[in-house]
């Protein structure tokens, strides 16, 4: 965690965008730029100046974890706080915020506190596009978070049983994941059993796993502040014939979308590998999301693995690679492993057989 | 849940704040007003339609979860999606947007599909303040959310010992939670062991309890979409005379905050009941937020009880009664009820005794 060559960058694409600081109001921009994990926070990072705005339960924790900053205590709302320091400045050009992380109503605020003494301007996504290539010691992090996520799936394996709740094996999962050092789960997790496993985002319920289907199990911990993010689905009874067909076709999807991983190719081409092969298959229109997304301090981040979508990978990017298919009222099937782009094309962070497993 | 009911008074309060319509995209606000659950959606609410927005992986669940609005799937982004609905139809007066839950993005990529043709201004928070006060099946949800809450601390005393970590605690309520059908926890669970007492947002770490000192204890569950909330600090080992009185002080703050609470009374005034009982012993600095919220389909929502708020309590509204102290580098208590404001006073939700433990 290198803050100052992070905040020398950053410095350096403000002033390429003609800024003369950069508001962040993006919790894990502020934590990538200063360290500070707190849930309350506005981080100014100005051209000889890093002030990190906080509120007085953060008093002791900031100054903890941040060296690089220094640490103001509001004694009001924090993002007024920042406007005032910002409005007894000077500042030739424009302060910039971060549109997609500041609400009309904050806006508001700044507008009223600065009245005019300084212009805000919209902010390219400046710290979001460093984030997208991690350090080293970022992606030993996420590595450790997804052997973990590894480990939890074959517990996992040995739960999943006809008649056991969905929301208990996940609870067992969570648990398992808590005793294994993670601070929470980075999402809330899948367990979707039977026909729930047709809804891409069937967080467990108190269902329970019916005597056959497929089920559909998608989890990620937090790790020393970074996700992991994986999908198995395994199948409970006898498959038949379509379910088998069907659970290869994505199985086969994932593998070219893997193996178009490297650096210089871009997220549409990765996407295109895994839902060309679904179409010529008859089951493109039932792969209704995306292909994947960027992964670190935060559970979905730059760049997003879609359709059309230009931007090419680079070594040092972490994505999930995640073809699923839903037939509704029948079943699901998605398979997610997480990537890192090397060199010469990618290593699997979530090593773990991928063959159907029947229970 | 009578959805009907609570458009009804939706769009009395949209006629009153002269608007046509109400761009809804605040996922809890959404959730009330048509019961969608989902993670990615707009509702408009307009005089005489009530459409929910949401993308391809929520299509089956929209239809199950949504009987009061017209569900459309968008296969693009989902705002992008709304406005161009919006934008094909005439509006007299303006459309409301939720200032607070839209971001400056958001904004642009509205007005830039608009162009003009409908008028977007801030609406006032009028589904936060239905929201606040609580229909007899909520409060029996909450209640039921809070008494698990009261099971799980039983559970917890149990647990508490010198050397286990502080997120083997959490995991194993957390776990508990889950088997008893839990959704998900309200928030990240707080295990602050020893010096970490004096964190007031010290969430549970690998840290071990330590021989000796407080623990605090702060943990919600969400039950059937609502969320539950409570802290009891309990002692390892033997506390010295500061610590008892300490101890003590929160206890009675914490004790006539609940007596103030009843209709007619302001949060300001409840805030100050607390406030003022730890100024009296020397201790009123060391409280350094405000004395609660209100709890529902968020963990936080209106009304907040801080000082100087005007907002006079109502019967039926949810909140919590939390003070605490905390001495930087040496110890923290903090003590927390949910109570729902009856006709003459209030009744806690989390009935669970209040004097020290002492383990």
């Amino acid at each position: 965690m290198d803050h100052k060559r992070r905040l020398r960058d950053a410095r350096l694409a403000l002033d390429e965008a003609r800024l003369d600081a950069l508001l962040i109001t993006h919790l894990p921009n502020i934590r990538y730029l200063c360290g500070f994990s707190g849930s309350s926070g506005v981080l100014v990072a100005a051209k000889r100046q890093l002030i990190l705005f906080t509120d007085g339960r953060y008093t002791e924790q900031a100054l903890e974890e941040v060296k690089s900053a220094k640490v103001k205590i509001a004694n009001r709302l924090v993002l007024m706080f920042a406007a005032e320091w910002l409005a007894a400045r000077t500042f030739t050009r424009a302060i910039g915020i971060e549109a997609a992380h500041l609400t009309v109503a904050e806006r508001d605020v700044l507008l009223k506190v600065l009245r005019g003494r300084a212009k805000l301007r919209k902010a390219p996504p400046i710290i979001e596009r460093m984030r997208m290539v991690k350090e080293s010691d970022e992606i030993a992090k996420i590595r450790d978070a997804c052997h973990l996520g590894v480990d939890l799936f074959d517990r996992l394996q040995r739960v999943i049983r006809p008649g056991v709740r969905e929301s208990e094996v996940a609870g067992g999962l969570e648990f398992a994941a808590r005793k294994s050092g993670a601070e929470q789960m980075a999402f809330p997790t899948i367990i979707a059993g039977g026909k729930r496993s047709a809804l891409p985002h069937g967080r467990a319920t108190r269902s329970a796993i019916p005597r056959t289907g497929f089920v559909v199990c998608d989890f990620g911990v937090i790790l020393a502040g970074y996700c992991s993010d994986m999908t198995r689905t395994v199948y409970v009874g006898r498959p038949s014939d379509d379910e088998r067909a069907g659970y290869v076709a994505v199985q086969e999807a994932q593998q070219a979308a893997v193996a178009a991983v490297k650096p210089g190719v871009t997220v549409g081409e990765v996407d295109q590998a895994a839902r060309k092969l679904l179409y010529n298959r008859s089951l493109g229109t039932f792969f209704t999301h995306s292909t994947g997304h960027g992964v670190g301090l935060e559970i979905h981040e730059a760049p997003r693995i879609a359709a059309g979508q230009k931007e090419p990978l680079r070594a040092g990017m972490v994505v999930t690679i995640e073809p699923g298919i839903y037939l509704p009222g029948k079943w699901g099937v998605r398979i997610e492993d997480t990537v890192v782009v090397t060199d010469t094309g990618c290593e699997i962070l979530t090593p773990c057989p991928k063959d159907l497993i029947v229970i």
